[in-house]
């Protein structure tokens, strides 16, 4: 039996597929649907999980070059939701654009974890490795 | 969008289907994995999302006429944790015996909701309707 | 047991799956088929179901920010039929197109649910959350 | 464009299979789900559509030579809702049994049509043709 | 079992789809395979089943608003065979185009059903409904 | 292009797989369905095609050493339907039992060919090759 | 069973669907695989089958209108050699060109029937009936 | 590109799974078809390719520790094809039984691979490696 | 990217399913095929990888309760190697029994890691958890 | 049982598919995914198996008539390295380029074979055969 780490298997799945220049998603609640991207959804309800929760779990053994959220993000959320963010994602840029930009990256992402999180505009786009 | 309720929708599809005398489990981070079952796996690493969390997301749209827990349960954990499940199923008659004669309830179960729970012996088969 | 709300396991699982920017098709009887969109048929025979039927059991659970209809669908009905379709809209702006222009958007929905409606041009886009 | 009849593709699919000694399934809300059986689901909601709107819709294409139910439907209901079946099977021997006995026949059904009905035991089992 | 009207199973799906706008393909024994279009064959050796036997069939439940067929049809075939076909297809405005201009309709079509018909040219595109 | 014989690449993909041994079945209209048996439907409407169009096709490249048939089709049919079988089946012995004994056979069958043949107890079972 | 002809089910499955105007590939052992294309691959080892091989196989019972081979084939065969393909192709038009505008000509087939041939640029590409 | 050896792709996957105690069977032109095993079909026509080419195929690189054929085999050949297949399996014993008690080894086997053998009996079951 | 452990998607995904009671086998190069049993093939060629390899891979995040082999692999090889596996399972029990018993257990495992290792003997099962 | 060579099924299948023109990929552990190309992933962890064993794997029975490689390769890696890389690839001309321009060779590869090795941009297209 596993002793630590994600537990889930698809998501370990699409994680090792996760390699140089590739590109994930992390989604809240309400991200749109995109159905060519491969998708785990892990969600339950409203808040269960966090994308916090995800980019804790991811923290240990998968590392990212690059992030990218939504300025809305920073407009929308308390400066506690802003900080615990870039707490997660530490020593990984993390760039702000607008969310109509953000979003034309997606397309390009080979997978996307969706959670339950209600966070205004908490979706991540991660890069992976270098060119 | 969704306002309210459950959130995946492997989840609701899977819900749906469970009508009179069907059997449902909920199960921990380590219940064994059955092949032949339909699963729902929403873990994310150790406690997250917990079975209790689960039920509670059960709660407002689905009931269950009765429900079946290990003695083990029991044995191995506090008065609180044997409280908060007591509590998550209110009405449903919970009846425990021993963890070998509850997994021979499994094969008749028409699908499985796996959490990342680490609670001792946290798994519950659930029958839905009457006979 | 569910105890409320839709019940068709397809059915909720195309919705869970409308979120913020994604187009969803209610369709009567005479709607053109998409090959390349997913479609829950719930069709029986003509007027069963009916698409207010269907508008009906998305109002308590789902929202939605816009909807289309085609302007025929204003010449060809009586102003009784007109009226169910705006109650069945409450605080949903509808907006009136030629039907050869509201089919334009059809290929961005990613599904389309089929009834056996018989009303003269009874189609919607809907569009759900925000940009 | 088909004129009149079954609109469904799938139950049109599924009926034009019913043959000489094939069994057929009506089933209401909460009839248990068997994973083995072909399943159309048309329900939308509670009473959307009803198994008296199915048998209608079966009736002027389907012929059936023998007919099950529950013989827990005719405690739990009115005469009214009695006769209304009674008068969808015309010429068609209907045998009630004990609920658990007409559950037995269930497993040699090639199809399972789903409707919304909450009609207590408002389950059908149909025979086609002759042995 | 089914009383009376077209048998096959997977025909009736297709038709079930033909819509408002929606293309059919009726082919004889030669004409070409085209591999992204859904196909029912039900050819079973030279002659057996015509393409006006497919025509009949579809008469009673189905309509259709326009037909095309290759000019070179009426070149090479008799005048019994010209009536036959317009028989075959009363009240639907039929059009005759060059054999390559008929086959660039075809792509659009959502089915083809194909037979084993030695008639020159018996090959219709077939509209449903109106734009 | 093929010049002669069976059209249908179904019915040539499975007559291919008939050896020595194998079972094949031969289905009027109202013949029971099989769900795990290999069908192949070319039935178009009643009376089209009919099983001794296809005893026809099969005659000139393939061969069988016996042919079951059910009894009652003797009583229920003219001399002259019985003389057209038995004159489809040159050289196969033709052994008629109980339409109940017959069906008994067709569980080993590995294909069955549907017709829309309206012909009394119009059902083959052909034995192919030796043991 | 089967008395003449072709025996492999896919082969006898491509080949039904090769009519007017479609493509068939006929390829040695080192011809390009292309993973769009349906490809029945009937190659043992080096030498078996022969390209020779498939076309007497496909004479008895299939024409073809035009065929196109590589330039490089007469330049690296021996009269012998060229003397069989041309013996294979009885009045069918043989047309040769550069071997990569031969190859150009693949892409629109739908079948390609792989060989164990080791003969030097032993492709062909069949054009099944007229425009 | 594959230097020597089996080209074909299907052949070459399957006998990568032969191992210790796994059965396989080669089969001549009438064998029968057996719906649970996993076929590769290389045959053409009759006697292309033969069984004795598949076994040389198979010596250079695929080692047997058992053979069985029908008794039959040795009645209906004459010495020199019953050398033949001797010859092609050196320092493997080679059982015969009767043709009956050899079928019943095949629904151990985990493939079978058909030619287009005429001669008779010409079928074996081999087993690879030690138990 | 990931940074350290098991790289492979698919055994991933096996592993994150091994859970109490749940087997596991690790094969060598020679152990027969499963057909039923999902497996992991991972060999290259020869040696490559091996049996302890993967034993050392599963070190670090998996752990079982008990491990099963061969009594011959203590009889076939060397005190060295017989030493290395013993290491490799650091306070695991491990139960040598004859090779045919230890084969039985196979069928209830729920996946298998194939390597290419040619060790004698060196297969395990292992199992996960308690019961 | 299989004697000699790649024992793995998956890359046999895919290796008797490269012909003529067809493209190769060999990966590294990092190389990026892509989800459109068919990939056999023998990776276990870091460091097994290494580019090298794959390329030894190859070379007994597998030729190539040009390599890609990164010039970055040159740079990150010792002498020593790219020393073994050369003799690994005996007679087969070695172009370096840019890393991104070698990774636009890449989409139109049929398959890639991903292992584990850690070597800076241990990753080849390779090119088998002749335009």
């Amino acid at each position: 039996m596993q002793k630590t780490g994600i537990l889930n298997p698809d998501l370990l799945h699409l994680l090792a597929r996760i390699r140089h220049t590739n590109l994930l998603v992390i989604a809240d609640r309400g991200f749109p649907f995109w159905p060519m991207i491969e998708t785990v959804d892990i969600s339950l309800v409203d808040g269960i999980p966090t994308v916090l929760q995800v980019l804790h779990a991811l923290r240990s053994n998968y590392d990212f070059t690059q992030a990218y959220m939504a300025q809305e993000f920073l407009v929308e959320n308390t400066s506690d939701t802003r900080a615990q963010f870039t707490a997660a994602l530490p020593g990984i840029p993390l760039q702000f654009e607008p969310h109509m930009d953000m979003k034309k990256r997606v397309p390009d992402a080979i997978g996307l974890i969706r959670t339950g999180d209600t966070t205004q505009y908490a979706n991540l786009v991660l890069v992976s490795g270098r060119p």
